[in-house]
């Protein structure tokens, strides 16, 4: 029987970076964990330990600090731009480069303090000889929303595994992981990044839920239907269980006070939400 | 030789707790982890396995949950009615109860966004045979802030493994775990809360710092002389190191723009700053 | 423009299940993280909130725990027995079961310590009007390895941007992601997993490495020359590194002795090895 | 009022280091995370920025490496040949260096996994103006431990929160943290460690639990048992819950079989242990 390579690619994770920019009355900071993948003319490294064609990953960290010195806001076009880079180079055919954003509130002229959520950008580039496609994803990640009624869970599937009693108003809690796709470069990647954010937290609140399911979709529609520019929202959303303590052995009631905060088992619900006229995406991209 | 038997105590650590407040127009979210600690006759029971005067673990929980129905904000009382309530059982002498709560911003209606900072309140307890004394400690932990400028390091101690370069202007970042002992209880928690962490927040923006332990102390003294209530300030700050990259090697300057961040290693400067007439505190109070 | 509905599905996550097989002269123990992901008819419950199709979470975490009533072991059973069970309900089409088994070392009679080291186990299996088709995976994960010798890393691509010197030994460190896919299932599950496992073992001890796609390659290569049941073997090792440190400044050499091990940012291989005559896999299953 | 200073201590935290040892015939591998505090006459830093004795932690950190040089094997004396010299600075006057020994198995001549366990130690020394003492502290931590039988939990105190059923067998897990001091030097680091490890898993497994506080006096008993040199030993003993599943809604039994692990609240237990002729330790060791 023969062994063969299949898909493979390789770079550095986790380049841990803040930019500081000085040239305005009051400092920005950019905080910034970016993600380097790169994939192309590899199999001489794998079946034969032959390095030539091999961009070290030290020197993917040395790029991505190097190009910082450019800026590195927005980071759709930070993302961009590196992989721009790295397919100009001839053994690399396709590079991904993935961006988080911490954010940090200004307390201060030049003094921050850090904020929860997490903006993330993602560009997968192909070199010419694979088509030279583009393809840039944002989301935001880390975001931790609850809402304390307004949801329900009934009329579900019951099968001889099935104890769950069903609930008019429970508490809905989870943490987004919201990822969308351009169909197109926008004007201004900010802007776009702010009104799908605002969708989001919106149609979360404001969807009157019967199942995480569907609070999902309609935070998946609420984004594409915020900006034209964007084509696909994959969602993946965590139920974070909140039970209701029964506390009538100690001769209390309990109307909807009391929970507990429950870490794992959790539920956990996936899905994609596309406009029908979403162009094709280059294969390749893991967002 | 004799073994004996030392300091000890048990409790549960770790109960998660989501309390509503529902009788307001718009609902008030309270999310809190809260720790017990409980000391007292328990000898027979590590010697001999005699749980006589054993309180379960899974009762102290209980009982958090059951106090909960009656509120639980502000977090210092909450921790101190259940302090109390621990040493009012024969062979508990000593309690401490520990409680975190989580900060929520309200974004909607019913509905909230997990925001960062932990609000911190610790309340030790003693039964009356061991004097019926209460100390109450509050704080922040899990806050972090960062200054672009304002902040040097230089003219420290040289030895034969020094290497560090002295620098007029570094980025400075740290976590700040700062709690603070109340000298009596106030009118008000959560006014002192607020005073405090913006006492914090303010002279870390605003010292010049020669050092992380100079901005320690200010911090300190910040908080002291926000509210007469408090006598005693600790801190644990890490220094979180944002090191300038040399871009030289590509043709590149840096004016203070391009920085990496280390996770580890990290200073770490601890320190006490309190006031001269300070009360004393009833041994065995880890806050 | 219409919005529609794309890619879904939905299950528990992360159940945390504990099994002692009691019927042995000594206690065997099993420790699992089970995590379940179906996907179906399920386009209501996204678009109307129509519960009608869905099989709560819920229901999912009993079921993992009723089917632990008859043996958790070996997990690769388990997964599937559990997957197919799932797919047997109407609604649902496709079964992802997921199985983390934690070791544990015997010390005494019914005695064990925790061990370094996770076995993995991915069932994929589709409903008769999918293709009834099952995919099973096995897998190590959390095994971290070390060579402190016979490695290097030279003769690579150089850019403007490369700093890094070639080194002729090196320590390498990595965190073993291995699974691999079984053509056929195997009569003993556990043999193919010894003997999986201890390719890896062998094949990264005793592969002089060039670089670390060199050893993923020969690791994959030896696990499926290893057994004939496996046809496809997907590893994603980080490069852990650990610089010599330079003691010079303190009048010392270091002749590859003192090293600081870096936690970010770190190298990233992925890389798929399979044979040529691999069966096809039904689409959808994330191992 | 007046506000002063009290006590303070910094240091570099995490400094990872790995330290081969070449000389053998098959390499040896030492892999620690050591945590430098320093003490002394520091209050012009605090209180004026004033660095003029500040040694910094970047130097401690290069130290820590520089030492390294010389071996760092034990553990126990690494720390303490640190803490020495640590305190022969004229404005430090009190060093406690702490070390963990993270544990690899060997697979090969050059190869090894990381294995569970990890060794501590911890070496506090003033300096001659302060005393010149010394205080040296061994352990382990991150050593997970589970009985399948032979523990019960009964007869225990009652109130009206009380709802935990009385159990004659249960699973009983914990992670231990053991700390024990050292009377004097021993002439052997390690078998003293070797046996006191070894006391803590004989003392776990054979014991008959009533209550988690009985195993863990068995466990600080059996130490000090096992070896004159120690004197002292604290030990703290998270109660990591093993819940028995009901599967009576499904029809099935479940005779101590099926278990969910739970990851929060967990009991916790804390308790000294100590001969009664032990010496007195220098103030301000923190194990």
């Amino acid at each position: 029987v023969r062994v063969v390579l299949g898909a493979n690619r390789y770079g550095k994770a986790e380049v841990r970076l803040v930019r500081l920019d000085r040239d305005t009355p009051h400092h920005e900071i950019h905080d910034l964990t970016v993600d380097v993948a790169l994939a192309g003319d590899l199999d001489a490294v794998h079946l034969a330990g032959d390095n030539t064609n091999v961009l070290p990953t030290d020197t993917q960290k040395n790029t991505v600090f190097a190009f910082a010195r450019d800026g590195v806001s927005p980071i759709e076009e930070f993302a961009l731009r590196l992989a721009r880079h790295f397919v100009a180079t001839p053994s690399i055919g396709r590079a991904r480069v993935r961006v988080r954003e911490h954010a940090w509130r200004r307390i201060h002229d030049h003094a921050f303090e850090r904020a929860a959520g997490t903006r993330l950008a993602s560009a997968y580039v192909t070199g010419r000889t694979e088509g030279g496609t583009e393809s840039v994803v944002g989301g935001v990640v880390d975001l931790t929303m609850l809402k304390s009624t307004g949801s329900e869970f009934q009329g579900f599937l019951r099968d001889r595994y099935t104890t769950l009693e069903p609930t008019s108003d429970r508490v809905l809690a989870t943490d987004v992981d919201a990822r969308w796709r351009f169909a197109a470069p926008p004007d201004d990647w900010d802007s776009v990044h702010a009104a799908a954010k605002d969708a989001l937290l919106t149609a979360f609140a404001g969807t009157h839920s019967r199942s995480l399911q569907q609070t999902l979709y309609a935070m998946g529609e609420a984004v594409l239907r915020a900006r034209p520019e964007l084509c696909e929202v994959r969602l993946a959303l965590p139920n974070k269980h909140h039970f209701l303590v029964d506390l009538a052995p100690f001769g209390l009631d309990n109307p909807g006070e009391v929970f507990y905060a429950v870490d794992r088992p959790y539920g956990l619900i996936e899905g994609t939400v596309r406009r029908d006229d979403a162009p094709p995406e280059p294969d390749g991209h893991d967002w």
